[in-house]
């Protein structure tokens, strides 16, 4: 189209989308405001600042350049978030390694990104030399250390890579001032890899702009909330999703952009956790149900006040009593739906007051929704033909998407990519309906939907029915191969240590069909067998592994 | 910098920003929230969508294309937020006439920025038919009509230019299919022109990045708020800055991405206003002082509960007696920062909740600041030589700036586009300084700062002091030529009624000197002079005219 492009005068500055320019306000606004690690260290935006000055000039000197990668290897800690802002600064690419893979997928994570330079926490020395004479990039290792002392160097790791020395050391002998020059705001800004349940981990990167726009879209609508998970510039900010997985979805950038104090409380250990959020005053976290399922189930969260705390949950479904036990303990949670390859954030579902009026019960089916999308967020429900499915609440199909932050394709992986963007919309897999309010609800991802009789039926929905019992403490639903139907639900139920030996699978099963008649769900719903297990298989970051626990449901009673 | 660019799949979406996109959100969650103009119509954002796709139908059909410039005279109406979307969204430009400039200026403003169609409200048919022949690129006209009857044509309009009819028939004619393609995000979306106080008015212009990013912006600074000012999803939006002026300062595509309520009074009536508030409920607004003090000294409003309404006040600076004047109204009143060549919005000023426990003085004070940048917002104060002053709160210099929504230049204007942006910053021509806790105040215009025995006085700070004076209604200061100062202060005084008769210039002077003494403001500010006049000079938006007073000051007084 002849549209007429707007002219710049000569001297006018032609804004980048950068991550550096996050920065700017907080520092003009809350220059004193607080970045803590744990109760070890804290200190304020201005320093942060300094710090990511600092942290580039190391690297600089380690060599790294404009379009190299940086790898970090760490929990959450104040370190990772100079790392976030230090590495894209200088144009070079953050690498988050999720620590939770195993040693040959970190691997072949390192190799493919083709990492120049690895920073990494003591605790992952025993991954690093299993690995370290095998990576065909990194050649230049810098310690994180929580320790009072600095460790010693296992002998496989000082032999294959350079040892550059410790990063607090490292970083206070810089100078803190770097000339972050402008570039290209289309300038890969991170890449990680994603948890596939089967094969290698795939790339996914996001540009400067990407990011940038995530945090604007993310906090337009977290603030437009009118109560219920409302995000401002006065609350307390603590990840509880790891820094490592798709950049703690976005909120450390979005928590300096808003100038938040911030809370980085390392390993996710319960104890730990419980403490920080009554000491530092923390309001705002985000989590996977089973993080949640942790903090409220260890014996410390019994007596502490979490009313007021606004939550995130995403990842995956939130379960309906999970909700409501949350709820009950004053938890202001609301979900959210994404995923790796989406940045991630792509939906939120705040209720409205006149939705927060309802019932215990009602607010809880609320809030377990997936949610509304974003601001420039397109986000429709699709047949196989790519039609638009009715928004009645009941049509479900594949959840396909467009927005400003959608991961361009997977890295070097040509195939892969096409089928991620089919049709020109990032296809996620997912499978879900609309309601004529317009929220989104993800009943299956496609990967582990049920077809009984040749109709899909919602595993989640039996799990949220079964999840009700007394006596469950967790369940996955999966499907199993049928001579009659095709495949037909079976329930994978842990029980509560009390009621192990006194309660049969027969009477879940019962209870179950009782409550599906009741709930008018599927009547293939009814097939739904229960088999008792001694625990659940959950992928690296905590969601349920249904791929794994189909393959040999059998060996889970074991 | 060799940055490494992300690499995109081929079937990758690569999201262009466009208005368009604003739309997708309000109509996926609130396809049924209402859209009203006056209580003469209302329709939904559904509605809204459908007006759009007929307008721009008829457009083409009136051999609109991409690239073109389409030209609205009108007050605020539903019509205009049509226009707003719809003639961006084709890739053409909407140039939004101020139809307060006098006849001259609006001809200059039409042939200059080569409008090709003219949309006009009836009620300029005056300023039309003395134009119409002189129209170098305009050849037709749609006509905008509030009346039951369809008005005549003049005969100078219809001798000269293509009736194409009436707007809401044409409209009802119309498909509402139309397929609006994506383009780059850099075209041109909209043109308005200046109101400088000399000299012809200049165009500003803006693209479609910008509009969308500055929606962006201000809805993340918008709802980080924690109390004052905080805009969300429930609140009712109404204009009060006219939608000729800058874009309503941006508010329309604001509240229509966030799917608010949204409430156009028309042309801006005391009575009418009043009632619509209450009738529509409505809960956030914006305008400059001159607007807010129109409604506030109507007889309508006296019984108003304004409780709770949110109003941004921005244009020219807020005077502490009206700030408090309107906060014991109730009024959640805060001030912008911004100009027609800044999209406009750079700064917020936000109470945080501990400014809010303070006195209804201190509050009147906060209340009264310019404010806090918004995000990606680069704002500086400098002295000449472009060095940053100290953020003291005392140290005054020029405020420049960087943001993603700054015009690139003046239209056709070259020398004054590369003076606009010497040194790659936008040079407001506003004299401020930042105090430690971030916060701008803008002191001064500079071309309406005193520089009193060579020291810049600030004027609006004496202009705060007289104005608490209980006799005064309204007070200009400007600087008259001086033997012995260069210049000295003069507040141009115009009384309420009441007191004509009953106060002498010299009291006023002899409160004020006191006032000033107390307040520890410079010594200059004693050789403060006071003259009582009959009105103050205004520009077309309703700003103190200062340029016109200084030429002849002697003349107001009669």
């Amino acid at each position: 189209m002849p549209v007429k492009l707007v002219q710049s005068t000569p001297s006018a500055y032609q804004y980048p989308l950068l991550i550096k320019q996050l920065l700017l306000t907080p520092l003009a606004i809350a220059p004193d405001q607080e970045i803590c690690y744990q109760d070890k260290r804290r200190h304020s935006y201005r320093e942060l600042r300094q710090r990511i000055g600092r942290l580039a000039n190391c690297l600089t000197t380690l060599g790294v350049d404009a379009g190299d990668t940086v790898a970090v290897m760490d929990w959450d800690s104040h370190r990772y978030l100079d790392c976030y802002f230090a590495i894209p600064m200088m144009g070079a690419i953050i690498q988050t390694v999720n620590v939770r893979l195993n040693a040959e997928q970190i691997l072949y994570s390192l190799n493919h990104a083709e990492a120049d330079v690895l920073l990494v926490n003591s605790e992952f020395f025993p991954i690093v030399e299993a690995i370290a004479a095998r990576l065909t990039t990194v050649k230049k290792l810098v310690l994180l250390n929580d320790e009072a002392t600095e460790p010693e160097l296992p002998a496989a790791i000082s032999q294959a890579l350079h040892y550059a020395g410790e990063y607090e050391t490292l970083l206070a002998a810089a100078d803190s001032d770097y000339p972050f020059a402008d570039f290209d705001e289309n300038a890969q800004a991170t890449v990680f890899y994603t948890t596939g349940t089967t094969g290698n981990p795939k790339g996914v990167y996001f540009s400067h702009r990407q990011l940038v726009l995530h945090a604007l879209g993310c906090a337009a609508a977290l603030g437009g909330a009118n109560g219920n998970g409302r995000l401002h510039r006065e609350d307390v900010y603590m990840p509880l999703t790891p820094m490592f997985h798709v950049h703690a979805w976005g909120f450390p950038y979005i928590a300096t952009m808003l100038g938040l104090k911030q809370v980085y409380p390392g390993r996710y250990q319960p104890d730990v956790l419980c403490r920080l959020i009554v000491s530092e005053g923390v309001t705002f976290s985000h989590c996977v149900p089973t993080i949640l399922h942790m903090v409220l189930s260890h014996p410390h969260a019994k007596d502490l006040d979490l009313s007021g705390w606004k939550l995130i949950i995403g990842g995956s479904a939130l379960p309906e009593a999970m909700a409501a036990a949350a709820f009950k303990r004053g938890i202001d949670l609301f979900t959210g739906y994404g995923m790796s390859e989406t940045c991630p954030v792509l939906t939120l579902a705040h209720l409205s007051t006149t939705d927060m009026q309802g019932s215990p019960e009602e607010q809880a089916v609320l809030r377990a929704k997936t949610g509304l999308p974003l601001p420039l967020v397109d986000l429709r429900v699709v047949d196989a033909d790519m039609n638009d499915v009715p928004h009645d609440g009941r049509a479900t199909g594949e959840v396909i998407v467009r927005s400003p932050w959608l991961t361009q394709g997977y890295l070097k992986a040509p195939e892969a990519s096409e089928d991620l963007w089919a049709g020109g919309y990032l296809h996620t897999s997912d499978i879900g309906n609309i309601d004529a309010a317009g929220y989104l609800k993800v009943t299956d991802r496609s990967k582990d939907v049920i077809k009984v009789g040749g109709e899909w039926t919602s595993s989640l929905q039996l799990e949220d029915i079964v999840a009700k019992h007394e006596a469950v403490q967790e369940v996955a639903v999966i499907g199993v191969a049928d001579a009659k139907w095709g495949e037909r639900p079976l329930a994978l139920v842990v029980l509560k240590a009390d009621y192990v030996g006194q309660v049969t699978e027969h009477a879940i099963r019962n209870y179950a069909a009782h409550a599906i008649e009741a709930a008018g769900v599927s009547r293939y719903g009814l097939l739904l067998q229960v088999s008792f297990v001694k625990h659940l298989l959950k992928t690296s970051v905590g969601k349920m592994n249904k791929l794994a626990m189909r393959a040999n449901p059998q060996a889970l009673r074991d």
